[in-house]
């Protein structure tokens, strides 16, 4: 997707700004969002050059000696990407990451970047990570990449919480966007717990179908901690997000879903119009 | 455990009750408790003789053609036993079961018992299980056996519930055993959120405990679900379960607990006094 990209606009100034809007040459992630002319003239930028400016801006809050969160998805994975040039450039030392999927395991270990998991560090001073939706209260989203277990985990074990997501993600109430709310679920009875899920929102229009890698819908996806997801479609809003969650968890089967109320202490959105920096209040 | 047994008292009568209390010789359980004597002399039941008493009496509530959820435990093992000693006698026919374990799940297929889940059959017409404590208001904890998540997907979808317990379960408020009450979490952070069980309860003394199988406490007990256990331990009263429940829901990495409220719609107990049958009012 591209964006019209007349003027770029950043609610805080600080030195490294420069940086993350005009990534050095040396920069190891691609592709570099282009550098913004002195003219102010029209850029054009990419869905993906603006979750890496919100990245590289949630970076700035990471100080040494931090244990650090680290989220999943592609907009996370730019903030990982730069804390790991970061810490090789010797501008970040003494760190240490809690990767929230198996995936950001991987791509933390293969950056260098020190790891450890919540038993050994249950509170996090940090962490980073993108969302699906962002509603104007800075509840979120989370879990269409099917990490939302290990995430919540990880983020509501966090003194703070930076969100950073490109300006697509905002939306008026969760779920209005019409994509899915993803809903974590032990595999057994799993179907069973999705007619439960769907019924417990039928006023809201709710249908629930579970996550399959077929198109046949035979082969569930399965998470990192062995479990499926039973994704939520709503045409209406679910009300009190609260009573909502309390209402999800207790079915029995039900591990987590994908709504993170309440957790986020900052969110960055990146936009036409450049980058806001939400704080919660 | 010896009891002295006096008098056997039981509240309601029906034909069955003389085959519940001198089972046929032919019966494949055992041990059988023993006949009573016509005198009424005292006489001496184990507490698995109890346990037997009251899941024989549990099994005159299964009509043919039910669905039927089958528990998991010494005392629900009984239950089993005795569907499918009626299911061979031609007493009961066209039963379907749904095991709440892989344990019940062998049982049942070692004794011929025909078997489903509840993807296919997501609503259950009558569960038998045992229970760890009742309280007088019927709700109960469960799962010292490990089984409490399958128990509670199966008992929360079933019309009715019939718990079995000998008297020895009977507590004044869920916890005043002083046993362990069981809290299914996922393996990825077990630690830290046993960690955050024991601060939300820390005005009731609550000390919570990983379940290992070996005394260095290092190897975790594995739940049919591949997750692990955090038993919590109080020393005072918990408060309003409803909101406790919700509580412990809350925490992330909290899969399930064993706090079944509301669940049961009757409560059989076997004691040294005789069998009373307690419906939910």
């Amino acid at each position: 997707m591209a964006i019209s990209y007349p003027q770029f606009i950043v609610s805080e100034k600080s030195p490294m700004e420069a940086k993350i809007i005009v990534p050095s040459s040396s920069s190891q992630a691609s592709p570099s969002p282009p550098p913004l002319s002195s003219s102010m003239s029209p850029v054009v930028l990419t869905q993906d050059e603006l979750k890496k400016i919100a990245a590289y801006k949630a970076v700035e809050y990471v100080e040494s000696n931090m244990v650090i969160g680290l989220g999943t998805g592609s907009t996370a994975k730019h903030a990982v990407d730069r804390i790991a040039e970061l810490l090789n450039q010797g501008k970040l030392h003494n760190i240490i990451g809690i990767p929230t999927s198996k995936k950001t395991y991987d791509q933390a270990v293969s950056l260098g970047i020190p790891l450890s998991d919540l038993n050994s560090h249950p509170v996090v001073d940090l962490s980073i990570d993108g969302a699906d939706e962002v509603d104007p209260f800075l509840n979120l989203v989370k879990g269409r990449g099917g990490s939302l277990l290990r995430e919540k985990m990880v983020e509501s074990s966090s003194k703070k919480f930076v969100v950073i997501v490109d300006e697509s993600k905002m939306v008026k109430h969760l779920g209005g966007s019409g994509l899915a709310m993803p809903v974590e679920v032990v595999p057994y009875g799993d179907l069973a717990v999705a007619k439960s899920l769907q019924a417990l929102f039928e006023d809201s229009g709710c249908v629930a179908k579970r996550r399959t890698l077929d198109l046949d819908g035979k082969v569930p996806f399965v998470t990192d901690n062995g479990n499926h997801i039973v994704e939520l479609f709503f045409k209406k809003d679910i009300g009190d997000l609260n009573t909502a969650s309390d209402k999800i968890l207790r079915i029995p089967g039900v591990v987590e879903h994908g709504m993170f109320l309440g957790l986020a202490t900052t969110v960055i959105v990146a936009g036409e119009l450049g980058v806001t920096v939400e704080n919660k209040s």
